[in-house]
């Protein structure tokens, strides 16, 4: 049989052709390549909950001098080399925006992805509750050092019964949960039908919000000796958030980090079937004014809208002794911290890229979701790349051994030319 | 048993309880009281699609003189004296937004409602469906005298085989449909299920999108008669403007009027299971705009968004001939028009209350939708009334003796008062 065509339509026509149609309900949006459309127009097929821009205008994207993508060629981390083009496709790219020194310098559009429609960002949602929960500890209002059930008396007997607040920001927490997603039986697909991710049949007797699923995973170790990627963690951060602000994310993010980045669109929530946030949609433009928001130290122009320690927070990294062995292989020597991953450039790779000499010129912090979401932040070269993708299979990893060489390839491109001015 | 607290909470807490959750799929969010708290999150609990407000800002109301709602007391149809709260609780008001002369002149909600909410507005959305057809009738891509079977044969053996655009614009189509919404066995309920307002088992027989449904209608007489207000005309009316003009709803009322109105939040459809749009939800505030607009003969500031014609539209009125016996009783002396219905005021009323003597001073078009939506829009007075409302029975007309007594009575006291400029 033969690949089906990525580039298929779906849901044209007035009506769709019944064969072009797309539901959550019956599984086909997550079905492939109709993710590729469903990814881009996820409010049309779930509940979701707006995170609202505020009443003013957008804040315009400065132009500048264009990223020459013909340039681009590099080797691949398994031993190929690609130009743009192929890159590009293979990558699955459903949205790419490149800021250089805050200025626009490439947005391009693959698949069924436009600069009008929200994407689907997955696991990058995380850095934006990251962002929050670090926010609420630098205002006091939460603990890093508080055990879980102080907030969450529901998870007394789960395996955050002693886990900090910290170590669930960090990924440290110790749990029995099978995150295998090339495993249609593993854990994570239940997790993931509990969280209204996925349908769920009316006969299933399985949780029926993340509040219920959480109260199950147990234990399997000792907290705080390894980096441990669990899903459920994020959904335990945001409940710790919730309890420590009487808030609902949806409204935090809008009021402390959305109306103040100048976005175009609003944002919004997916939703668990208890109505609970779960992770993200936005366009790739606004997802980049996160980036950088985040790369300028918590400002928008002159505005300082996230705290700078805040905004600071994911350039410290997380401790790579606890990431070695356990953080994946593509990322080795890297770490976590905060809901970020953070790449560490070694100091001479650092000399060349031109950093500044900033205090955390040697890391990049990351969002990274599933299917080929990004968020990549370097502060040293005063880039920020947010991408979008549809790629086939969930693992984000799996598309590491092109885009860490791909993105490197793009900023040594930028910086390789000569410097007239810094904003 | 009591009467159940209609401003019970529903949806609070970090898990809200499980008493208190609100879902599309179980019914729960069409049960009353909760359906006060889902009139005001439709996102929260279906898909819908986003009707992009534009990158821009916002355009402010200027404030005018508070309306004295003090001063307001009136007699209504039923023979009963009321004043301004009692009308305000009965009528189960969730959001009420009175501009005089393009200004505010009173904002109020009760309920769940609030300025930051987006409400469904029901029935309230075939008017801008209604515009949409106008204008393109008014340009030349759709026709009013054509038969709808020419754009749609799909529809050539059902009632609509013989009835023309017209004809379904001014809801003069016969057909066997039983539009009862007190009576839960009604025709209309299963075209509810259809068209996605209301959950479907999944072993349910029936069309499972309206343009399934459609073709099954069957025809009860000759069209053109007499006023015959069947929902699934709008379904109709939807389909020809996306023939004719080969775009989705969301995006032509996006493009020709959300974008132009100075809206300070997106509106959003209501999807069928197809992904077609159905009924709509926004702010009061901003439903407001979008009659302020028509009023203003399609101008917004110096901006002309609709053209005058088609905003005029529905001020000429339909044929109260074709409206009587077959209307309600409580818009007796009425007409319907392009999806709007018309209050015809009688010349020495419209004396008393000040008409300025432009053409369509007798007619008061207005939106109305199930549980009380209702755009009031006067010119001769230069008043615009938006409210949302969540009145346990769908049917508006049953607030038809108290609503139109108090509009009057709010007309009244605002033209009561010294004119000291006219904008």
């Amino acid at each position: 049989m033969p690949d089906p065509d990525p580039l298929a339509e779906f849901m044209t026509g007035f009506p769709p052709a019944a064969d072009r149609r797309i539901r959550f309900d019956d599984g086909s949006f997550y079905a492939w390549p109709q993710m590729k459309w469903s990814f881009n127009h996820i409010e049309d097929l779930v509940p979701t909950r707006t995170v609202w821009r505020g009443d003013g205008a957008s804040r315009p994207f400065e132009a500048g001098d264009p990223l020459d993508t013909a340039q681009i060629r590099f080797d691949t981390a398994d031993g190929r080399t690609l130009g743009w083009d192929e890159a590009y496709d293979e990558l699955h790219t459903d949205g790419l925006v490149v800021l250089h020194r805050g200025r626009l310098v490439h947005e391009s559009y693959g698949g069924h992805g436009s600069a009008d429609l929200p994407h689907v960002i997955m696991s990058c949602a995380k850095s934006f509750v990251g962002t929050i929960a670090t926010w609420l500890v630098h205002e006091g209002s939460l603990d890093r050092d508080a055990l879980v059930p102080t907030l969450i008396p529901e998870l007394a007997d789960s395996a955050w019964r002693d886990a900090t607040v910290g170590q669930v920001l960090d990924m440290l927490v110790s749990m029995t949960f099978d995150e295998d997603y090339l495993d249609p039986g593993s854990e994570v697909y239940r997790y993931l039908r509990s969280a209204g991710m996925l349908p769920m049949a009316p006969d299933d007797p399985g949780p029926r919000s993340f509040y219920d699923y959480l109260p199950e995973v147990r234990p399997a170790g000792r907290h705080g000796e390894a980096f441990a990627y669990r899903e459920p963690n994020i959904n335990v951060l945001g409940w710790l958030v919730r309890r420590a602000s009487g808030r609902g994310l949806a409204d935090l993010v809008s009021e402390r980090i959305w109306r103040h980045l100048g976005a175009e669109r609003d944002a919004a929530f997916m939703l668990d079937p208890s109505g609970a946030e779960t992770t993200m949609t936005m366009t790739v433009r606004d997802f980049a004014r996160f980036g950088e928001m985040i790369r300028c130290g918590g400002r928008v122009g002159d505005v300082q809208v996230v705290p700078e320690a805040v905004a600071d927070d994911p350039f410290l990294g997380g401790d790579p002794d606890l990431f070695t062995g356990a953080g994946p292989e593509t990322m080795a020597g890297g770490s976590y911290r905060s809901q970020w991953w953070i790449r560490h450039i070694d100091a001479p790779e650092q000399a060349r890229q031109g950093s500044q000499g900033d205090s955390h010129g040697s890391t990049r912090p990351m969002a990274r979701g599933a299917h080929g979401q990004f968020l990549y932040v370097d502060r040293a070269n005063q880039v920020v790349i947010a991408r979008t993708g549809s790629s086939r299979l969930p693992p984000s990893t799996l598309l590491d051994p092109v885009v860490f060489p791909l993105f490197d390839a793009v900023i040594a491109e930028l910086t390789s030319a000569p410097v007239d001015d810094a904003p």
